[in-house]
């Protein structure tokens, strides 16, 4: 029997064997049930023809009514074009579909919410867009997926300007507003405000660029963004129009240089890269510092290392206090998001579902409990109370 | 209290109310459930990170493993863009979601199959065929419905020519191999030869249309077809395409004319359109006549007035013998394709499904039982494992 602990599928302290994986997969993790009976000519008469007829003229005349008479207000399509899957990469539609199942399962579980993966044939942004404008009566909302950066902006961007429902991509949104939960209830631990943080973010893929966003709304006034090449600052030439948009608010000291020059002093670290923080590093920063190393499997410094020179340490396993992990966010922000009839996911919805989740583990708040455990019953009901009241105030919401 | 007895909606003999019926309804027919557990960290673990990337590696490096690991190999997309919704007409994609997911209740409840609607905002055959293109990964199967004739022919031949899976049109080929079933039980009941009836077919719609082709196909030397125009014949100059590929193999007497002309002496009429088979036409049909009156909810004779000159009738409504219904059909066929990876339905595969719907009636065989009940248990299973052999037979069965 073979262990899943390389270096690709990871650890996340539970010894898995492939044997159990595999059999756990067997013909796909999701199915498709009934909500009302079809045992009798009379349920058939109802579900089918004639009476569903009924039903459909009703939609004819008010196509509103197809919000409450079809599941696609509890629908979400799961769209990827597998081409940024796990920390596999480009492994294709078909390689992404377990991974689309899975977050369709934890969409049920932890929110209620029914969805489906549509996994596209095309990485074409323009094709992609078409597609699910053509398809756009068949669901209530999209989790965009494992889109590679850069260009799961410009897809986010185009989509959302294009539906008129929730459009999300998770990779981003999912752990900005996660990490923001989790750097609020840490600063608190320090007893910091968050405005006078400054924080480095290691990593200017979907993510990192994210998380540069969400902090900048939420007030933090000095982000520093580090990419392969260093610091982000205007004076680089080599800045795609994200990253240049980057430098446009980030970065107030004008810092330049590498990981070193930026961590030096910093008060938060947050690693969202497959690029490392080293240890000699991390001990430059200030007293109280604050550690996200967020890489899966393998974080960017092993947290135990980093505890020796910071206040608070967070990653993204099971195995480890804090675990920084998305399925505390998505769930509750569709489904806050459907619940409203919300045209769009905004700015607002996002940063009330983060203090919704901080709110959560604010009780018993400690260095090592930041955030609640992934499986805390209670955090997607409060997100989706939050986000659902934040799309109302926000004057997106339209049920 | 209103009841559904109106033109549209009809009546299959059930009292049925618009509140049951919109009750029903409420909030969709269908749901996600999941078949493997998310309970524990353990669970999660195998089921999303970091498990299923082992799964993801694996599809990766053998594409065909996607067919064992997700759900795609059970999983039908019943597609439509709402323009030939039941007898309501072009009421476009939303208006036709309550039939669709009607139908993917029934693939669930009849063949264990999962299926997802997918609704178009197009009508476009180009656009239509290039969006399942670049949905193939998601799905294993197409289940074309609901879509207008004579767009929905040239549909499903390109749809055909650019998916490597099942595709039927159900509305053509479902009502085909029902019809086909009946009428070889109906032939045995008077003690014919298919190849001897003559057989007139009222309607060259999508059913229209597939019921001539099979019977063809099946042996039954003639057939003539009547459209709004009357009989179809090669001497006309106003034919479609497809009416023009008819004329050519039906109509061996060059018969001309309306249904007068094409009724007299003839064995068989088979009622396909909103039209209507007058009584004092049946009355000139020969001896032992049979009559398929499937027009929905308003039959194009009634049975009882058709019984008078008729030796054997059947309709497509639940509250008269002989109940023509599609569902006797599809959920085997799309189980059976599915379940030995074929790469198309071929006319092999709807024949032996046929025959397999009408050997389970064959036992108990009468002028008033010469198809099972809708509701017959037997009849999906005995479908799935004709389909499958002749898939075998005909070389297109991959797994």
């Amino acid at each position: 029997m073979t262990t899943v602990n390389d270096s690709t599928a990871g650890s996340a302290g539970a010894d898995l064997t492939n044997e159990e994986i595999f059999a756990a997969h067997e013909g796909g993790k999701l199915g498709v049930q009934l909500t009302t009976p079809l045992d009798t000519p009379r349920d058939l008469s109802i579900a089918y023809t004639p009476g569903v007829a009924q039903v459909s003229r009703a939609i004819a005349s008010d196509q509103q009514l197809a919000d409450r008479y079809t599941w696609t207000q509890k629908l979400v399509a799961v769209v990827s074009d597998g081409t940024a899957v796990l920390g596999l990469g480009d492994i294709g539609p078909r390689a992404s579909l377990p991974v689309m199942e899975g977050k369709s399962a934890l969409f049920k579980s932890f929110a209620g919410l029914d969805s489906i993966p549509l996994v596209l044939d095309t990485t074409d942004v323009d094709e992609i867009v078409e597609t699910l404008v053509r398809l756009r009566p068949s669901f209530g909302a999209v989790n965009l997926e494992d889109v590679a950066a850069p260009r799961c902006f410009e897809l986010e961007r185009r989509l959302i300007e294009a539906l008129d429902c929730p459009v999300m991509h998770d990779d981003q949104h999912g752990t900005a507003v996660v990490v923001l939960a989790a750097l609020r209830n840490a600063a608190k631990v320090v007893g910091r405000e968050m405005s006078t943080l400054r924080v480095v973010i290691s990593g200017a893929g979907a993510a990192g660029v994210a998380c540069a966003e969400i902090l900048h709304t939420a007030g933090v006034g000095d982000i520093v963004v580090l990419d392969s090449k260093g610091v982000i600052h205007s004076g680089r030439d080599d800045l795609t129009p994200i990253k240049r948009e980057l430098a446009g608010y980030t970065n107030p000291a004008g810092l330049t240089g590498g990981s070193a020059d930026a961590l030096a002093g910093a008060d938060v670290a947050i690693g969202v890269s497959v690029g490392k923080l080293p240890e000699e590093q991390v001990e430059t920063m200030a007293e109280g510092a604050i550690v996200f190393a967020l890489s899966n499997p393998d974080p960017e410094i092993h947290p135990e290392v980093a505890r020796r020179h910071a206040s608070v340490v967070a990653t993204g396993r099971s195995d480890f206090p804090n675990q920084i992990n998305n399925v505390l966010a998505f769930p509750g922000i569709f489904r806050g998001a459907l619940e409203v009839g919300a045209r769009e996911i905004t700015d607002g919805m996002k940063v009330a579902a983060a203090e919704a989740i901080a709110a959560v583990a604010a009780d018993d708040l400690a260095a090592d409990h930041i955030v609640p455990s992934p499986l805390d019953p209670r955090v997607a009901p409060e997100v989706t109370a939050a986000v659902a009241a934040a799309a109302r105030r926000d004057g997106v919401a339209t049920g």
